[in-house]
């Protein structure tokens, strides 16, 4: 199978994989990767599609165990949101520019198709491999990933897989590709909170209780919590936004009545200094300080923090990178930023590190990624494989 | 014509006049006053349908001008909403246990009828009163009024119609029937404040800018803003009142993605210790205290606070009630509550005096109006009648 690294790209950016869709981007890998004598096994549970694949190392045929080097990475893309706003369809895979244009060619089809393309020139220039190189995808990433990395890693763990390093092929450069890696995330948490009132006419406030009167002064103190006793030497502090605040009813043409209740749902990003529980304590005790009628709801979805310490991966991928940019660019480690499947795999012990396209468009109108940055993200990928499996 | 109190406040419930839409009423009200001799005259300008009545006293023929006591009242409705949540169709005026179920039952198709039957009274006993007794109803006082009262009052000032005393229908009790009065009203204005933000991935808060936290501090400080710099003798303190509360986009399914804006809309009463002037200026120096990026709209319709002096209309008033009671309820002369028409006939030097149903239903669901309470309205119209008119 003869593919360009664009054509690959493009081909799997024409898959509507709206998350948990994967529409047939997994197919199109495991033919590829066929191709290249790859063993793979699809592993799907419920709506989620999970693609396993491997090529042993020469070594195999002598001991028992060998060092693995695990691709990690996802197929479905988020939605593209209304398409009007895009300059080209979103599933198109347009090039203009030297720029391609697609839903998901920075979050992370075009680094699938870097990674794919890099395995393939490193098995033709280098067929007897001693180490095993492995690529893990799920459709599930972008959703409640319940189905996704999480299911599948605990098959492989049950069968004594051992998965030493990792690339997760999400987007961590910021500036210049490569300027970002990644070996850790902070954790996340989500809630709802509700605060109830009683609606009435403006001009009698005494028989009203208005909500968002009531927690104007909560979110004041909200606003002011201290969420880590100290600095985390890993991760940034820990962080709350509100995501968004409605009263209900609407009232959107009579501004005379006050509303029932104040709705609003807030996100958390919290460092190892912090735990949902701690967090738990300090939103009770500031709505315990103030006399509201409330009701909380806390998303079970909870992803705890991860960090995976440097080792020889991160040492390899930041040499390949500062050489490439003849020490003008030196990748900075950092554990900013969402949350990354990577966690699933450093809770085997593996050391994970995150390298991928820019991230300055993902999840928006008009995502793309460079050509330039597409083939040097391979072209790192490649480098990767040479220093971790010969 | 001879229609019963119950009957005639049925028949008005039943047309579905929501402002500013008369449907019917102003004919049946037309019909009605044209059998007991009543002038009549309908001033109608764009969609608002409005009716001057009058019926001259006898001194008319000899002097140029006698005492004028004018009705004031609306024959629209604000719209039911949902009717799945009224106990009987807003519009059908069903009674169930001496309680009479619809919309406007208390404001103020009630007090409407209780008026134009204490007329009949009053005129079948007294054929031949000495002083001008008048209506004058409009079919928009619950909207943006701009063509109701005030139009045809302008028209009548043009004409040199005086009015002397002036009694409007609007809900005023609040326990019992008559134990409130009004003889004044508070101001009242209305805004829309949008705070520009900049939307962005919760995990990235660096690279957004939400107007939500930024509100919060405004806010804060906009809750403890002193209106008026000293209490007034006449009316409640100056109150802010924020009636809805919206972040943009609305983002219901994500909770990852922080809102562009936030939306909201606020309402003061005020006294006559602050002015529109005082409350604008004391609203954007707390914006300008704080960095926000921001656009206020300030609704043209204002009303400016209304006061009456309380005199013989007040005397008489206080007195009918006062004795049907027996003493054990005096009415108390209030400005609460929100803006009325009888603002536009205080102006031209009018004593004016609000009397009116219990105003604990209006504008909700199941609004209703005791039996007894109608009636005993009806008795009170023709009591000031008796005493005003003669
Ligand atoms: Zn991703
Ligand atoms: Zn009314």
């Amino acid at each position: 199978m003869t593919i360009s690294l664009i054509e690959l790209t493009k081909k799997l950016i024409n898959q509507p994989s709206i998350t948990p869709k994967d529409h047939n981007c997994q197919n199109i890998i495991a033919c590829y990767l066929k191709s290249l004598k790859f063993n793979i096994e699809l592993m799907n549970f419920y709506d989620t599609h999970n693609i396993w694949a491997y090529r042993n190392g020469q070594h195999k045929q002598k001991q028992q165990h060998t060092t693995t080097l695990l691709f990690l990475g996802h197929t479905d893309v988020v939605s593209p949101g209304n398409t009007q706003n895009w300059k080209y369809p979103p599933f198109s895979g347009l090039i203009n520019n030297g720029v391609l244009y697609g839903r998901g060619a920075s979050d992370m089809k075009g680094a699938l198709a870097a990674m794919l393309i890099a395995a393939q020139h490193f098995i033709q220039r280098h067929p007897n491999h001693k180490k095993k190189i492995a690529f893990l995808f799920t459709s599930d990433e972008e959703g409640s990933g319940k189905n996704g990395t999480i299911k599948a890693v605990q098959q492989l763990i049950e069968r004594n897989e051992h998965i030493e390093y990792c690339i997760v092929g999400e987007p961590s450069s910021q500036n210049k590709l490569g300027d970002v890696i990644k070996n850790g995330r902070r954790g996340s948490c989500t809630g709802k909170l509700i605060i109830q009132g009683s609606s009435g006419h403006v001009a009698y406030p005494q028989f009203l209780i208005n909500p968002i009167h009531l927690t104007i002064p909560m979110l004041f103190d909200l606003m002011n919590i201290k969420w880590d006793q100290k600095n985390s030497i890993i991760f940034p502090k820990t962080s709350i936004q509100i995501t968004n605040i409605n009263t209900v009813p609407a009232n959107c043409t009579t501004h005379n009545i006050t509303p029932d209740q104040l709705i609003l749902n807030f996100n958390l990003r919290f460092s190892d200094q912090s735990s949902i529980k701690s967090i738990q304590n300090n939103i009770n005790k500031i709505l315990s300080m103030h006399s509201l009628n409330y009701h909380i709801y806390w998303d079970p979805c909870i992803s705890e923090p991860y960090f995976s310490n440097p080792g020889k991966l991160t040492n390899v991928v930041t040499n390949i990178i500062t050489k490439h940019y003849h020490y003008n660019i030196i990748p900075r480690l950092e554990t900013t930023g969402g949350i990354s499947d990577g966690r699933f795999i450093a809770k085997t012990g593996s050391e994970v590190l995150e390298l991928g396209a820019l991230n300055h468009t993902i999840h928006k109108f008009n995502e793309h990624i460079k050509l330039t940055d597409l083939k040097l993200l391979s072209y790192f990928y490649f480098k990767i494989m040479e220093k971790m499996l010969l």
